[in-house]
């Protein structure tokens, strides 16, 4: 039997993921608006074999938001430029079902997965950011639990609307002037508690079914909603014991659905820092936290907690004491940050800094990082990793330096599989809900 | 002074804008879901100096619909896929006011209008059809006044939208820190009837400062809101009469809200099927027109009138009265419908065959299409065309037979003057509402 596969995705965000990142000399600032820039990305990625790229995505800014999030590509239409000028890779889309409609959603979705010859997936979230139903015309963002409920009946409904055409309804037959099976045309007839939708949709499926469906969510809502209808998470642990833990509550609650666990896939984002010694890498890391500046950090460290003022504190003292606080936004990133610096006595400061230049433990030689990956994914910890971004140039290296020693150790191709995002990942194709069972089995 | 200039759009459909097209043996069946099909069109447009590529847009199917309708791309998807391998064409996407919210909407035309280096257009519409309330959890489709009273609104606000960052927000000053200047920063806090949206947008103006927006409805309300905030208007006349009087109601309309009737341009569309000589044309037409089946020719008609079944009526007997029927979708076209059948003595058989397979007069020789094109430019009833493909190869056909007369003439470019979609068609980059005079004038 073949060897188990390691998947890669590559999450790429412009001039950053840290606050500091576009200080950096060798980042170029118009780096999350450049077509450039990112089709250079997309294609290094591509020569390293990754599954996917991943896009995620925010709704709302303010003057305190992250630089990368001020001004940048709407996720969608980057991806469909970039489906042009790449063949193999995944093209993933991060979109809210809290501020969108399942009609378009499914429907661009669809055509992505057209104009990219089957290779789309969806980031399903729910918009953590308070301050996103303003400019959504709402009077008030929908709390967490509903925002999950939402969302389920949202996903619900794009992968209703996803079946409208069955395999094979567009027959094209010239001579006869028969353009469709009217047999194969199904509406959706949808009428439920957060949307009415008839259908059917405009676009037929791709070949590979369904765009792939990743769920980015912590929370319990969250695991619940990627257990029951995804087919790959994307989560952030620092720690193996908690990404084991993480992995083994996930797939669990699948098998509780009836699901086979190898079909949802578990991807913890890491964001690897390489270098040929330990002290190159440890330098690469410090050139970038140094380009932070104490206000920076505690605006960044403020975003998740639904902009709180944190520089009313001072910043030498233990972690304020702020009470509920976070709760109905990132709230997996805002209990881990309370708990951290309880635990650790972190002073407001190093908690700051921590937040807004995040390092992980997937620093050093090419050697520490691939065996830090070996071991997360032979340990239960990992199917894949999504590779953020976290010091200039750090796709390459990783693709240069640590890729050829997965690939070495058969963890990881040498060529892709498949053409479609579905193949490479190893899912299956979704059988199409009208699809009769004497189809299925000719 | 240089002689005005003559402004063309491609206007491209897939599998066709007649219902008959895609049996044509030169026709790929899934061209309206082939990015190779609609790349190639698009570098041929290019390669022919075209001001801009337009997609044409619906929400609602059903059986009955047009097979381009029942599976195509979707407008903004597609053409982000375009911009990757186009460099100077402009890239118009369809897209209603009437289904969405306008800060997605702002955004991903601002996000297609950073990927292709300011070559974005929106063409606003308000969705004819009735049943696209269904697609969207809406209880009932708003009446035609209603309708552009909400584009009217949308428009303002994704414009609004569009001004959130002041040209030069982004310093990006490495040395000091500072990414942008906040006094450049502006929430727009719009409280209207239809929609609430504070804003900022996400994403920076490109250098065309807002994309092109086009109008593409005729009626009273289309002609006042094109007249005040557009910068183009697509349109069908077939007779050069009929333009022109058009031509100057809109021109006029917008002198009286103070514009420049110059910077409004002015596109009715045109069908024109070029042959080396007159027979050559009249047999492309034929070979189109005689794919039609009467039944289908019947359920294309019933579609303007709000899916009405005109199968009940017999077909050789004069058009039937079908009193107010089509009122609510598709005004402009019904109304002329019902008046040519009428004034022409036509039967339903005529009428509906005619409906389906378009025919206009710009049909014969290279030198006759050109002729007639100079006529309705300099006659004042055009300021440029939108060219539907109705025969196959008819954009070839178009950009390899009448361009180089209309080059040869002096009336259109032999080479693109602009890298953005605004310096082509000669429109003015807007002023940003927020930027104070002293800038303006330094």
């Amino acid at each position: 039997m073949a060897q188990r596969q390691l998947k890669l995705g590559a999450n790429l965000n412009g001039v950053g993921n840290s606050i500091s990142f576009w200080r950096h000399p060798d980042v170029p600032i118009n780096a999350s608006v450049s077509l450039a820039f990112y089709t250079g990305q997309a294609r290094k990625a591509e020569e390293g074999k990754f599954d996917l790229l991943f896009i995620a995505d925010g709704l709302f800014i303010n003057e305190k938001s992250n630089p990368h999030f001020l001004n940048r590509f709407e996720p969608l239409t980057l991806l469909s430029a970039l489906a042009a000028s790449t063949g193999h890779i995944g093209l993933v889309a991060t979109l809210s079902t809290s501020y969108s409609e399942p009609f378009t959603v499914a429907r661009q979705f669809a055509s992505l997965d057209h104009l990219s010859g089957g290779r789309a997936g969806w980031n399903v979230v729910t918009s953590p950011l308070e301050g996103s139903a303003l400019n959504f015309g709402k009077g008030r963002h929908p709390d967490h639990a509903l925002r999950y409920e939402i969302a389920e009946e949202h996903l619900a409904v794009v992968q209703g609307l996803w079946d409208s055409w069955e395999d094979g309804a567009f027959v094209g037959d010239k001579a006869s002037g028969v353009f469709f099976d009217p047999a194969k045309l199904h509406a959706l007839n949808h009428n439920g508690t957060h949307f009415a939708v008839q259908g059917p949709l405009n676009v037929a499926r791709s070949k590979q079914g369904y765009p792939v469906v990743f769920q980015a969510g912590s929370s319990d809502s969250g695991k619940a909603l990627a257990a029951k209808s995804a087919d790959a998470i994307y989560t952030a642990h620092e720690t193996f014991a908690e990404a084991q833990a993480f992995y083994a509550d996930v797939k669990a609650r699948a098998a509780a659905y009836g699901r086979n666990p190898d079909e949802l896939l578990i991807f913890p984002g890491i964001g690897p820092i390489v270098g040929r010694t330990e002290e190159e890498a440890e330098r690469k890391y410090r050139e970038i936290a140094e380009l932070v500046a104490i206000d920076q950090a505690l605006n960044y460290l403020g975003r998740y907690f639904e902009h709180f003022d944190f520089s009313r504190f001072p910043l030498d003292e233990p972690f304020p004491d702020i009470g509920d606080l976070g709760s109905n936004s990132f709230r997996s990133t805002t209990d881990k940050i309370k708990r951290e610096a309880k635990e650790q006595g972190l002073t407001l400061r190093q908690a700051a800094l921590r937040a807004s230049t995040p390092r992980s433990g997937f620093i050093g030689t090419p050697e520490k990082v691939a065996d830090l990956i070996q071991q997360w994914f032979e340990g239960g910890a990992a199917d894949g990793f999504n590779v953020r971004t976290v010091v200039p140039n750090g796709l390459a290296d990783f693709v240069d330096l640590v890729v050829p020693i997965l690939q070495e150790r058969g963890l990881f191709r040498k060529e892709y599989e498949s053409d479609t995002l579905r193949g490479n990942l190893g899912l299956p194709v979704p059988r199409n809900r009208y699809a009769s069972e004497a189809i299925e089995t000719i």
